[in-house]
């Protein structure tokens, strides 16, 4: 995953080398999704991921371009995490990854797929946030979007 | 990944625990774009899978509903593999993948991207291939799309 030698030509290969592992597309929908930006946030993940997992992913994230880390001007001794154009060029992976995944959850009042509108909102939402001035939330007082990612 | 009892209600890790492993997805583009449906000819893989791996995946794929696996008329004693309505929906998915991972590798002349019309009709030459009486491809005089798809 981390082998900057990409052992074919094929482009769908070449993004599961960067991030086709489980944890890194998990990482990927938390910061995406339900805004999360710290070490400790991500770490409170649903699926229990191990901090020595988060850390070697979120390295390989930034290794590969698709995370920025920087120091958090309101926490001195906190990283932040953002995405990068390139990480933000995943949100329609993401979506289609959502999709398949709610025809797979039962019952269906579990589907929760965003239309095209509401991923272009999103989207916006998204680069204001993490390639604009602010590296955190947008409006910290609105509740984070996981659920409706769900 | 086979397990049953989903780590949490998101559907993105449901379509990781499904599908989220590299192998899997590469198994799932060379019986879309590369026209294989035997268990030979997907060994025969650009990225070198072992055939322990290959047969886990393709169980784990079957029994999830994404491939049916059944006699081959043709050779008795081959088994083919179709992707099932819900495979099919992973075409998208495949696409987005594609598309994200093009723009990673260098040089640009690498990437191809296909555009939505091209994809439509390979959707719809996959349904017929797969769903349709035919268990091989349409045509078998035909070059493999393999190259298309990198």
């Amino acid at each position: 995953m981390t082998d900057d030698c990409p052992r074919s030509s094929c482009a769908i290969n070449r993004t599961l080398e960067i991030i086709g592992d489980r944890w890194s597309m998990l990482i990927i929908r938390d910061i995406m999704f339900a805004g999360k930006r710290h070490f400790c946030e991500l770490l409170a993940c649903e699926e229990s991921i191990s901090s020595n997992i988060l850390a070697t992913r979120l390295k390989n994230l930034v290794a590969h371009g698709v995370l920025t880390k920087a120091d958090d001007p309101s926490h001195k001794q906190k990283a932040v995490y953002s995405l990068t154009e390139q990480g933000l060029a995943l949100l329609p992976l993401l979506a289609e990854m959502q999709q398949w995944g709610a025809a797979q959850l039962v019952p269906p009042s579990r589907r929760g797929v965003r239309s095209p509108g509401e991923l272009t909102k999103l989207a916006s939402e998204l680069r204001a946030a993490h390639l604009g001035r602010s590296p955190r939330r947008l409006d910290p007082r609105a509740p984070r979007r996981r659920g409706a990612a769900r």
